[in-house]
């Protein structure tokens, strides 16, 4: 840093944007159109996922209404639109990978659920809405999560009618079974636990981010890349991108929930903290933690533009994720 | 019944063995060999299913120690090798279902693991062992759970590996996801929840174990026939087969657990019972629940028998369960 000029430095600094988002001039021109086209692809998606989703009226029917109260709480359902628009990126329609953003959201969806019960972080409240064991009791809570889980993979079974080829949809399994799983989401959530009230440390925190956060959002962008059928070396560089959004977007979460009032997160701010959860900031400071989520929303972003004018969607949402404020 | 001769009467009680055991006419010819032949079997799996877990020194190692905890604890295997034989019954090589028998046998684990947490039943032991809950905690309880379910939609993907073709294997991915979902194992769970202290019916009981056993006990059959390459016609009966299978194989431990005692079966006997559990025979009477298990069995066994020399297996595996003591 000593050998940059203060010209340079003046400049970067203005650069930065506030809350540590991502400089507009990223934003490809976004604007108004470009916020109206991912809403729209969000309105689709949450059709198909409403439709997809057993009904209420299946016995048993207090489970199906737990299910989709759990799966269709509020949701900005990043997840489902990075599938999307990863698809898109590599060539696909994004209808194709529509079974994969509803996955991909089941699984989500499940491990909140799961991870608000009272054995966990034990949550009345998601999103300003009432946590569903505390709406539909403690077995339903855990019930409700497993049948999500499972459905999740009866969802990406309808991958081969969406013209997803077989060995794709096989492989498409494999990645969210692994994502969701002991190592990856599940484990995360293991040593966040188990992190409680220990020191937060940079590496430990990056583990338990990595895994609980990253691996299902990095899982998220090589379904849309497998549905789109994208070649072996796209969905490498999906995966990566999305390990980076992930810690990033992770890391973001953390600072907001630092930062915002009840009102605005629909959860009391500053509970990790009170819990003595294993947060960024609290690992690193601040400071130092943004200027991390900019660097990687950054990287990201500059590799998704790399994808050419198909990517314009994907890199749209992505800056979305780094602007966001909630 | 009044038009039967009574020497004709007098015959099939003869036949009848106690305890709604299958009289041994059926057995095949069974004896000491075919139970070796079916214990190797059993060696077979168990060796390929412990190395196919994930391994205790894999982070988190108390997670991945209690996920083969539960998935290796002593058991009967009943799934898995259904799974095998019923590969053979349609003329494939057992070991290209090893997959799927690994598959069923982590899901029938997860079942098991959550329907003991404090949530669901409460149970504190299970085969003589202490429950998973119990001995790690309830958060991990949950999640290993959670991991043993993610973890038999990997270990299906590598249905591939083993030879069978990837629109079969995913055909066999949303087949264990429907069974393990919420309209059918998760469900069931739901209605014997809900059944707890009502009248039990036999409509009702057979609602509930229709959904929490034989929908895994037939997807497990179908599962088996699918890597083994059996056509849609041997596919259906190998459904029809395992439901019938499925729901003797339930009543017969209902009539078990009324019986048995803490030392023969692994867990109180007569537990159902005071919890009010809704079991068969507490709905129809101790005599026509055997009766209706003995039907069953003996049709299942009819039609594996149906198959051919090739069903050997199956056929002496079914008269084992129609058969076991605990």
């Amino acid at each position: 840093m000593s050998a940059v000029a203060p010209r340079a430095r003046a400049r970067r600094r203005a650069r930065r944007a506030p809350n540590g988002a991502v400089p507009r001039r990223l934003a490809l021109g976004g604007g108004a159109a470009a916020a109206g086209s991912l809403h729209r692809l969000r309105a689709e998606f949450e059709r198909y996922y409403a439709r997809a989703l057993p009904s209420a009226a299946i016995v048993p029917r207090r489970l199906h209404a737990a299910i989709r109260y759990s799966a269709l709480s509020p949701g900005k359902r990043v997840r489902a639109l990075l599938a999307l628009t990863a698809c898109e990126s590599v060539g696909g329609d994004w209808r194709r990978a529509l079974p994969a953003a509803v996955a991909v959201e089941c699984v989500h969806a499940f491990s909140l659920v799961h991870d608000d019960l009272p054995a966990m972080d034990d949550d009345d409240w998601r999103r300003g809405r009432i946590t569903t064991h505390k709406k539909y009791g403690e077995a339903m809570g855990v019930l409700a999560g497993d049948a999500l889980l499972a459905f999740a993979f009866e969802e990406l079974g309808r991958l081969a009618e969406h013209g997803v080829p077989a060995p794709r949809a096989l492989q498409a399994v494999r990645v969210l079974a692994r994502a969701s799983g002991s190592e990856q989401l599940v484990g995360g959530q293991v040593l966040d636990l188990e992190a409680e009230g220990r020191r937060a440390t940079g590496p430990r925190v990056r583990a338990i981010h990595r895994r609980k956060t990253g691996a299902l959002i990095a899982a998220a962008m090589v379904l849309g890349g497998i549905a789109g059928g994208g070649t072996a070396e796209r969905l490498e560089a999906l995966e990566r991108i999305g390990r980076e959004l992930g810690l990033a977007f992770q890391i973001h979460d953390d600072l907001l929930n630092r930062r915002s009032s009840l009102s605005r997160l629909g959860k009391r701010a500053g509970t990790d903290d009170q819990r003595g959860k294993a947060t960024f900031p609290r690992a690193v400071g601040e400071e130092r933690a943004r200027r991390e989520a900019q660097r990687l929303f950054r990287a990201a972003i500059g590799r998704i533009v790399g994808f050419g004018p198909r990517a314009t969607r994907l890199a749209r949402l992505a800056v979305a994720v780094a602007e966001r404020e909630r």
